[in-house]
């Protein structure tokens, strides 16, 4: 398998197809938030997920360990490896997982976990009673009603701070601004996040009007993130596809493709010129299923496409996807351009979480130091966490 | 990570969400295609990249190393290093994996490759000619216009044929009637079948025509593999679903929702009554972004809902993913059943391939062997061949 390829020197060298970040495009992507983080007053919490990559997440912070989340306890285990000790869980609480939770939290991690019930609070407060240790806590807070989380107004809010707090476990709330990927103007980013960050106050104004602790207030979206004006009463930010970017992020307006730091090397291997088909060796195995832009007002199939050193190739989109087959086409059905058996491609994906979990790692290249020559230089190889 | 669980006993054990196969299914879609290919009178290789087992692999032809087919060069030398001497690579060659193809050729493994243009002949040509080996190559016949081959009136037919010969290299032909999968009733099957069997036999009579010789004529799909009636004139029969089907399969009428073999077990993490949600810890990682069904005259959103020994869940629908999360509904919007956090669940893929590739390896179970307890009990896991 081409995954530790001690010997590749240019992109022209792994066999095809691997995963590509352009360390140039992710530090600035990471710094244009962390300069935003600091100008809001609050603590950036970067989310793993996407990068999954202790390698990435060193490029932040200057390569101390700040505060990370993370979706799997996997990535939590492997970042408390790596050194980390303050880590959120961003998924709500599956009460079989609390004994990995336990052993983190007495490795030293403060691991924070997440609910928005009183099931999972008694849960929770029952394994804490049982370990002898707190086990914090966040409520997770629905501001827009993308997927979980107790409403400001829900009866059941008080009641699972309380039963937290009983157990000294209770650590603040928690909100996602998950319907913020629909929101396709600036105007309408500004909303979410102003909606985001107001949800989350009201729902720890309401804890503390109980006489129930808040010590954390976390909001965060990658578009909200960006768009966010005030976050006053709010203590963290959490964004996680912004260190790669991708096309459906693009496609809001919250960065321009030359952003995008992820990418897919593929070789073309057919041609049919009677469809207007060029064939490569990256299918949805490489790319994944992931669809994102198609209800966006420009789909961009399963990728745009560009050549070795990122330049796009005129109008090109990867337009089918088999298992290990990509089909590429012109968006106008025009011929598409001369490229012979071996041409190596680069594919932008829709979303970079889903394109970079079906690799085993990123080739490195650097942007800021390829020259002008046909194929960037490799620099590295960073593994990524995998599995729950 | 619970990738190795040795002391995992049953499917309550191991941490959600994890990967199932069911060994008592997957032997009887096994037996099911064996019987059909044996009544046929051809040789079944199976397509390995479904499973990337090699433990699912040995089940077939009793643990005999059987011919099969590979869809990535990571599989062949991974089902090489596993005693696999009959292997066929069937994606269009990329002339720079050709070093590859001939080191496994030199370990003694009859790796044949793919390709459809007088270019990878060529190649494929001059890497014999400098290594002083035969590599065999099959020449890929388009049937259905589905994405890659040659047509049998392209006049590049013939001329690839003898670039192959002329190096010793040319075995056959191959093709897959990839629009196969948009064949909803069998009659359409039938012909799918019918069409594919007599381009792939016409392509070899036409090179034979041209004095070339064709050892090979190798066909099929799932589909087509199950509906076909006669394939005289064709040697072997090719299919990699049909050992774990899926939704898409059920819906083509290919095989019964009993039959499905691969399955994620996940659990309740939330409910959102309000909404007729109830929302598990199994997303699109665990199950993949695959929408096979949408397109479907029943649309099955993400999955299938059972009980964790299989039981269908009434009309639950998986119909919403989130990188860790998944949404079930009622496929009418009723009130979804009790189900209390913690509640452990399977989901029934879209899509065997796609799902499959989101996991290391697979938990096994034996329904045949299983009881009426509450958890199917874990009798191994299976790792997969990963990577490229």
């Amino acid at each position: 398998m081409n995954t530790a390829p001690a010997t590749a020197r240019t992109l022209a060298d792994p066999d095809t197809p691997f995963a590509v970040v352009d360390v140039h495009k992710t530090l600035r992507n990471i710094e244009r938030l962390a300069t935003r983080a600091d100008r809001l007053g609050v603590t950036l919490r970067p989310h793993v997920k996407t990068a999954k990559s202790l390698d990435v997440a060193a490029l932040m912070h200057g390569g101390a360990r700040c505060p990370v989340t993370v979706s799997t306890l996997a990535e939590a285990e492997a970042f408390a490896d790596g050194g980390y000790t303050d880590i959120t869980y961003a998924v709500g609480i599956d009460p079989h997982k609390l004994p990995r939770v336990i052993a983190l939290l007495r490795r030293g991690v403060r691991l924070r976990v997440l609910l928005d019930s009183p099931e999972q609070a008694r849960s929770v407060a029952d394994a804490a009673h049982r370990a002898g240790i707190a086990i914090p806590a966040l409520i997770e807070i629905d501001c827009d009603g993308h997927r979980g989380g107790l409403t400001t107004d829900a009866p059941a809010l008080i009641e699972t701070g309380r039963l937290l707090h009983r157990a000294g476990c209770l650590d603040g709330v928690l909100t996602h601004a998950g319907e913020s990927y629909a929101a396709h103007t600036p105007e309408e980013q500004r909303l979410a996040a102003k909606n985001e960050r107001d949800t989350a106050v009201a729902a720890a104004g309401k804890l503390r009007a109980a006489g129930l602790p808040v010590a954390v207030v976390s909001v965060g979206s990658t578009p909200t993130a960006h768009a966010a004006e005030d976050l006053t009463g709010v203590t963290e930010l959490r964004a996680g596809n912004y260190v790669f970017f991708d096309l459906v992020m693009a496609g809001l307006g919250v960065c321009r493709i030359d952003d995008l730091a992820l990418s897919v090397v593929v070789t073309v291997i057919g041609h049919r010129p009677e469809h207007g088909w060029i064939v490569t060796d990256g299918g949805w195995m490489a790319m994944s299923r992931d669809r994102g832009t198609a209800g966006q007002p420009q789909d961009q199939g399963y990728g745009l496409v560009t050549d070795l050193n990122g330049t796009l190739l005129g109008d090109l989109v990867m337009t089918a996807a088999s298992q290990e087959h990509g089909t590429l086409t012109t968006r106008d059905g025009t011929t598409p351009p001369d490229l012979p058996i071996g041409t190596r491609l680069r594919i932008l994906p829709n979303h970079a979480c889903a394109t970079a979990a079906q690799h085993h790692g990123y080739h490195i290249i650097d942007s800021a130091r390829s020259g002008a020559g046909p194929a960037p230089a490799i620099e590295a190889f960073w593994p990524r966490v995998t599995g729950w």
